[in-house]
């Protein structure tokens, strides 16, 4: 990418033309021969998506941006004062979503218009404006309140984790009225309830009334799970519509729940040459005119390079094998895999 | 929803005719007369994306989706053993992108074929494919190991928090070779860490060695913040390119970080009616071709009743005001906002 022979390649690769070409997905600085602006010299219609590190254009990952938005500060359990930084990278998984949305809106925008374009946008601001839509930069302005710990409780409903008899811990969810009626009916707690209700003077049929007085619903509905194992409700709580679950590990996850297994038609066990032989997911979403495909094994770095260099490029098999001699571009490296990175 | 005469006219609005209509998003069960065959007979071009809780088509909401998958087990302080789970509904944010990407994808096939069509996907099944797109069921089924709770350290490179003399907590990141070579040479400690790497035999110049002796790391780190308050160091950092930021709450960040300000042009200040004025945002994706629409306050539930019954479902002045009449359709009410939630 340093050499001007290699810069040209990258150029004739990202503007080559076609209908299903000329769309160019990055998260590397846009500036100088990379810019939108002397791209389009070689395609004018190019549509270039490019996700920043924050909007100065300074680098950002996950791990520093959620700090800064105060997640990890009403994260953990109540009265803590630690601040806990959640384990998934969020906010790559988030943008990353948003760089496809903007490549498929920009993509339309040209198929009616002939008109290419730039879309700029940075993981800091994919992830501000989730606090904004979240409601969260509104609660801080309007009620002044900076959002406690709340543990594990849902936040403005009923949510609540237990343990059970077998020392399994699970999360039930009392958010709509269907769930939280579904949720006291397979307890048997409605009367205990209707009696909590008149001692409070107030209704638990509204949501916020419920994460109000989450305390005293825990304290009602606690014994159930303390006299219960799993395996005694589990069956009974799906059939009766309930929302729940069980906390697991990753590895009790895999190994466990089917809905991450090849039982799930959108998992295949997928051999990784080198690594080993795992459920792969393709695409969740599932479209009925078009077959969902299958998962691959991930390529090796460089693996595809003569096939891009010949098919999208365009070079003769001559052109193709200067650029090898002269180490413009090499061919698959030993344990080197293509991994997509949000940052 | 429920009178006949009611789901005529939803039938109606969701299959008008024209090419930026006939595409249907929905959260709800889509079954009987809102199923995708029936709705086709309307119009066969119809493009439907509905997201269900998981492919069983049980309801499943982003609280009882984590702990199922294994994150609140990973997430917390080191040795401890309550799951914790996060605080941001990072399935939701997810999966409403995921229905946006299905949207755009379905309605391109449709521009290209005239075909209409259904995509189904489900909050667990979004949910259980970023698990795997993140390495996570790979690493259970290979190396056998389950993921335990690393705190705030980034996993699989150098990331940590750090308090400084000031009491204020700090994230920093030495993920890539350039940050990590930015944050020795601002916090001066390229010596010790050469003599760190003499001692281990081994150079942290992988990121996995600095993932695995991140605690040495750390060690000849803290010094540097222990000693330097966040306004001595803030500025170099930035100009060093380091990549780091300040741990805030959230009504820190709201009142302290100008990027969640008007200052950064994705935010507007909005009154929204009856609960105040505070910034909100427009979308993080800024198109070179299309001016970025700034937000608008949320309408109250019902407001645009009329206009949707005049231009989208074409009906005269004298039907919509009979509909109003038998209370088939109701304008604004009260205090509800129509409010877009994911589950």
């Amino acid at each position: 990418m340093k050499s001007p022979k290699g810069r040209e390649l990258i150029t004739r690769v990202i503007t080559a033309p076609g209908d299903d070409a000329g769309l160019f997905l990055t998260n590397l600085r846009v500036r100088g021969w990379m810019d939108h602006e002397t791209l389009a010299k070689h395609r004018a219609d190019l549509v270039m998506v490019a996700l920043l590190g924050d909007r100065h254009g300074r680098a950002a990952v996950d791990y520093s941006v959620n700090p800064a938005l105060g997640f990890p500060d009403a994260t953990g359990p109540e009265g803590s004062t630690q601040p806990v930084s959640h384990v998934l990278p969020a906010w790559d998984c988030i943008a990353g979503n948003m760089a496809v949305t903007a490549l498929l809106a920009a993509e339309r925008h040209r198929l009616r218009t002939g008109q290419g374009q730039e879309v700029l946008f940075s993981l800091k601001d994919a992830a501000a404006a989730m606090l904004g839509n979240l409601g969260i930069i509104g609660e801080v302005c309007v009620n002044g309140t900076d959002r406690p710990k709340y543990g594990n409780a849902l936040y403005g409903g009923y949510g609540q984790d237990f343990i059970c008899a077998d020392g399994a811990r699970v999360m039930v969810i009392g958010l709509t009225d269907r769930q939280w009626r579904g949720l006291l009916k397979a307890t048997g707690t409605q009367d205990a309830m209707a009696q909590l209700e008149a001692r409070l003077g107030e209704s638990l049929s509204d949501e916020g009334a419920r994460f109000r007085h989450r305390a005293a619903i825990t304290d009602l509905l606690s014994p159930f799970f303390a006299r219960h194992s799993v395996d005694a409700f589990a069956k009974e709580f799906d059939s009766k519509g309930v929302t729940w679950s069980q906390f697991r590990s990753f590895a009790q996850a895999v190994h466990e729940d089917p809905d991450l297994s090849p039982e799930n038609p959108m998992f295949h066990m997928i051999e990784q040459p080198g690594i080993g032989t795992y459920p792969t997911p393709a695409s969740p979403l599932d479209f009925s005119r078009i077959a969902r495909q299958a998962p691959v094994a991930a390529p090796k770095l460089g693996a595809d390079t003569e096939e891009v260099l010949a098919d999208v490029a365009g070079l003769t098999a001559g052109e193709i094998a200067s650029l090898f001699d002269d180490g413009t571009v090499t061919g698959p490296r030993g344990d080197k895999f293509f991994v997509n990175a949000a940052e």
